[in-house]
């Protein structure tokens, strides 16, 4: 039995989307238990509760032995508020446990990776369960913590450690306490609705900051939003560009995003959770 | 005779703009000659040119013992690409001059500052002198360069150097070989077109990068688009929260920001210009 619990350290979920998992849980999954924390539930403007509210709920999952992950429910924004708390106050269980999320989310991948806290891993998040396309990344993730390494991110090569961040997480994670160290690491990067314009000027703000990577992928960009002229570059134009101007091998694409194809993505060297 | 140069380091503007500059500086400030360089007009995708053509360009101006100032004609994107090629190739007349811009045109000014070349200074830009309101804001930047202190932002005390930043171009400067030191400055933000949770995210990545500074002062933030949900805090609630967080004075507003109400903040501590 796999015991995932599952809270919002960012934006709230409703209770429909946890029935959405629950239901393909108990259909797909049957060796796996899912628990929504209440505080998914919670409303606060934009978050899902206070900081305070959100830190306590993460970390009475991430303390709790009884839990083999965390899964964090939704991104949005808001788990960079709580990171560096929740470090300082995680026991022995935080340290076992694997943890799943992406995009906001991200911020908390970062500081765990950093402080050596368990198995982080890139992964679409239970608010997607409620469409028939998301379902294919929500599964991806359940197979996974499962042992099922189908869904992972292709290109792994199990001999090269890697990372897989939402563009301006890492550009905003970067030079803060939460950023680990990813010298010789492939970084894969990924975006949603921002221009392009300000895509080059994520990536200027992070070709300073990624000096000794093993080289950089480029994950799906979508939902760019329209702007009042083209900008004339195409977003690998735009990653080749600045990965040429800092020196850093420009590696392809990579399968990861905010569409139904993302794949799982372990920090570190690719493998499987330990089994429970 | 105050002889001003003006280049496009990041966007373009049309011959209209350039015509409404001179019939008000031609009506208001007859001892003032300005001067369009044509890259000003040059369009390729999203620049005003390629980065060589504007890097040239404001060499041209900057390099040039003619012109007492010069004066980036429009923000937008893109000023970042060429700042510090710009910086190793800047003359003993580059380092006499004055140099004036916002918004998106603040890598320069950072770049200049930290290089200790000439005086920079936050002020409107000459694509704004095709409307009344515009020409209010141009009218200050022309004033001041012609040693009329009228149009300083009036919490300038003549005693603590100061900065005005937007508050994404500072975020993106932030630990980049293009930042200041600035240490014991006031620094003031202002922002334009930014989601409020954007802007909470930009003042979480600054908050470690700016530690010692004097006090930080919030401008405007104005055209914050509507989200899904309404963030819960104002503007100014969030600069409050990230200073007590940073241990940062928050020093209230500041009269800067993407408005008619723009006023000139010479960086370092605030003087006129040398006279011409």
């Amino acid at each position: 039995m796999t015991k995932i619990a599952i809270c919002a350290p960012a934006t709230p979920i409703t209770r429909e989307h946890a029935d959405a998992l629950r239901e393909m849980v108990a259909a797909e999954f049957p060796q796996t238990q899912v628990t929504f924390h209440d505080q998914c539930f919670v409303r606060e403007g934009h978050f899902a509760g206070s900081d305070l509210t959100r830190l306590t709920a993460l970390l009475e999952c991430a303390n709790d032995p009884a839990f083999d992950a965390v899964w964090f429910a939704k991104g949005g924004y808001g788990s960079n508020r709580i990171a560096e708390a929740a470090m300082a106050r995680m026991n022995a269980a935080a340290r076992a446990k694997t943890y799943v999320g992406f995009s906001d989310c991200g911020y908390l991948l970062a500081a765990l990776y950093r402080a050596g806290i368990g198995q982080c891993a890139h992964g679409s998040m239970p608010v997607s369960a409620r469409s028939a396309n998301g379902r294919k990344a929500v599964r991806r993730v359940l197979q996974w913590l499962n042992g099922d390494n189908t869904g992972l991110e292709p290109s792994l090569d199990g001999a090269t450690p890697a990372v897989a961040f939402n563009l301006i997480t890492l550009a905003m994670l970067s030079n803060t306490p939460m950023m680990p160290d990813l010298s010789g690491h492939v970084v894969m990067v990924e975006e949603v609705s921002e221009h392009l314009y300000a895509i080059d000027r994520l990536f200027f703000h992070l070709s300073g900051s990624l000096p000794r990577i093993a080289g950089l992928r480029l994950g799906s960009v979508t939902d760019i939003p329209e702007n009042y002229v083209e900008f004339g570059q195409s977003e690998e134009d735009i990653a080749r560009f600045w990965c040429e101007r800092a020196g850093v091998p420009y590696l392809g694409r990579a399968e990861i995003g905010h569409t139904s194809a993302n794949r799982v993505v372990p920090f570190g060297l690719a493998s499987p959770p330990a089994a429970s």
